[in-house]
């Protein structure tokens, strides 16, 4: 084949009107497939239903420190959750707070505390004129909601391979004592399935920030996400980093069992330093009497312990990694050799991320749901959802059924096709 | 006996002598009791041991509307849940939001949200110079740590047993912009026991607030949670009452089922007008992608439905009526007559009210706590932790096995005898 961008206009009518024809089947098929959010499928859930078997009416619901978890008490967690939880994310247990379900609710709540009362005695930020949040791009919608609820200005940072610009990331956050914090999702990110290099995250601990309340958001969504046992990604310890940095206080670091157990049923935690908690756990007094300790021990029954969580996540793959597979050789087979797109092909996490050519992503989209197959918003991959290049897309290809997932993987590269043809004929 | 008040200067140092040598006794016992919170005991506890088998590995975990609760989704909570929460509070299910596990945190978040973002599109309460809200007294710590925490001025405001003094409530929220809020227990309150006549309920729904984002903060924790089958407290529905007034917007209505099944893993909710609710769910998806629905599908496949949960409340009344009435009739017993005390006696709830002479409430805790009895610290149902009489003491009966909880009593009215007279001693 040819690339696009090498055809005259009378070769890209031609290619445009065979491309519709094909569309057109498409569209008499009545397709309902949704590949817009990381959400586990079916299968990926029956793997934990072990776990409603976990506890029953006849077992003791006390913890290893002999706590009643039916009871209140225990605000920051029973201790055999922040085991567990401490060897998934590789940190201490006494540097931990177990929360609810929801890691996204730590990470709204650590905005939100420092929106209102300021972190470690520095001024709230809601006092303050403007804060700026560095944001990597691609990254999680979700994030960005939060920063922009907040009124918080949020400044793109690019990303390759290693992961953010470190030194843009480092100049920005060194002059303007306005950036008070940076969302990271370190590992097997969300979209693009990068996980930063060890240069990347020893120079995040080594920042030396203006704002002395500025703080590294870490979320570390997928990290025992593995898609491989024999390619794995290995990220360096940020904690650890920051620590050996004399930077002990610079990251609050976010993990949930949600894409491990059930999302919504499952625990969420937040690892930091010691003066972190103690500034956390002086609001978590006042917020709650406790989470959910009853789940907590549902989840360490269940799991016995970091290596039964190893063995669950192995399944997880086993189901997903297929479907991640068919997709990649469906873009492969489609779109190689027209340079009308680039995809990622991660070894974790739960997201593929495409570029299209500039100004194609949001027409993409469009004719993909015409089609009846739902992508994640253009654009949403970006602060304030604006996708300057209009050429990033989220692929999620965890939750449809693996044949509806192939049947919408090359609808996408027909649309990819379409909406590249469209536009290279803008310009002839 | 002789009222102390009317003692001799003798008179009342040989009765301390008497008290100091039955109070050395206690010393010996080397007691370790807790009445300091409304904590429910282990055989409450052991009510709801069903729960654990409501849910198990066999069993479909979709709710009503087809949605797999495992999954996301289903933001405000699953239809079921809201059928079952709202015939619990006496609210049509479109008028709930099902949250996670502790009603403190919705109204934590509500607080909030308030202080960021304002209430429907008024200025956030962060904004503004200052903001206050009404606390009537006693009333329960953790409303007033809250407002604490956010730097909200507390007014404290008398109650009786129709509820607070709503000349006052009236008077104040009418002429003081900066008011935006009260705080209000309104069914066997926390610590009284007393439940909100007609009237005041009516005037609460009628109020005439100076504010535009004046909220009443409704907490009705205590709605199901009678003591007697034939001694029933019932309070006007505020909700409908508001929009019965014309004032449809003015309510935020709490409730969970940490005193139904168990604390720290039931769930909770919210109940208030559709304004307000629309309001609330713009935060809500920027905060989370959902709470637990498994934990909502499983409250509601234990119970069924309302006339179960009413069934259930019996059996906790079973248990914990006789321990309201050991203490009633021991405090009946030991301080009728002395003229050092006065308690209520209610019909719900979890908490019995002391009020001694005026400044003798620390020195019985005090006492207390050195004999091995812990009670709710003096003071802590003040705003502030500041009784200005310090007289009121928070009596939780429901924790203790029923022997301890007589020790327990016992021990509380000698505390009592041996403050006032001191008391009274100086003064002679």
């Amino acid at each position: 084949m040819k690339p696009y961008a090498e055809m005259t206009k009378e070769e890209l009518e031609s290619e445009l009107n065979e491309l519709k024809e094909s569309y057109k089947k498409y569209l008499g098929m009545d397709l309902s497939l949704d590949m817009s959010r990381g959400k586990p499928c079916r299968e990926q859930l029956d793997l934990s239903m072990g776990m409603m078997d976990a506890l029953n009416s006849t077992v003791d619901l006390s913890c290893e420190d002999g706590t009643d978890c039916r009871n209140y008490g225990l605000l920051t967690g029973i201790p055999e959750a922040k085991v567990l939880i401490g060897d998934m994310m590789e940190n201490h247990p006494d540097n931990i707070i177990i929360y609810g379900n929801s890691s996204l609710n730590v990470m709204y709540d650590t905005v939100a505390r420092a929106m209102t009362h300021g972190i470690m005695g520095h001024t709230p930020w809601c006092k303050l004129d403007e804060v700026k949040f560095l944001c990597p791009v691609p990254g999680y919608d979700r994030h960005f909601a939060i920063t922009e609820y907040f009124g918080i200005k949020m400044i793109p940072v690019a990303t390759d391979e290693n992961g953010p610009d470190m030194d843009k990331v480092e100049e920005l956050v060194s002059s303007d004592e306005s950036i008070k914090g940076i969302w990271c999702v370190p590992k097997y990110a969300n979209p693009t399935g990068v996980s930063y290099s060890d240069e990347t995250v020893s120079r995040m601990a080594r920042l030396k920030p203006a704002a002395a309340d500025f703080r590294i958001f870490w979320d570390n969504a997928y990290g025992v996400h593995h898609l491989y046992d024999d390619k794995q990604d290995y990220i360096v310890e940020i904690l650890a980093e920051c620590k050996k940095a004399g930077n002990p206080d610079l990251v609050y670091k976010f993990a949930s069992t949600s894409k491990i157990t059930f999302p919504g049923s499952g625990i969420a935690a937040i690892a930091t330093s010691l003066n972190n908690l103690e500034d956390i756990t002086a609001q978590l007094k006042n917020q709650t009497i406790g989470h959910d300790k009853v789940n907590q021990l549902r989840h360490v029954r269940f799991f016995g312990d970091i290596h039964g969580m190893v063995e669950h996540m192995r399944k997880h793959a086993d189901i997903i990694r297929p479907k991640f597979e068919a997709v990649e050789e469906i873009f492969e087979k489609n779109l190689t050799g027209y340079g009308i797109g680039e995809w990622t092909k991660p070894n974790g996490g739960y997201f593929i991320s495409f570029d299209s050519l500039e100004g194609c992503a949001k027409e993409i989209v469009r004719l993909a749901k015409k089609a009846g197959v739902t992508m994640t918003g253009a654009g949403a991959t970006w602060p304030y959802g604006k996708d300057p290049k209009d050429s990033n897309i989220r692929v999620a290809p965890t939750y449809p059924p693996i044949e509806d997932l192939k049947l919408a993987a090359e609808l996408f590269c027909l649309c990819v096709k379409i909406a590249s043809v469209k536009k290279l004929l803008e310009n002839k």
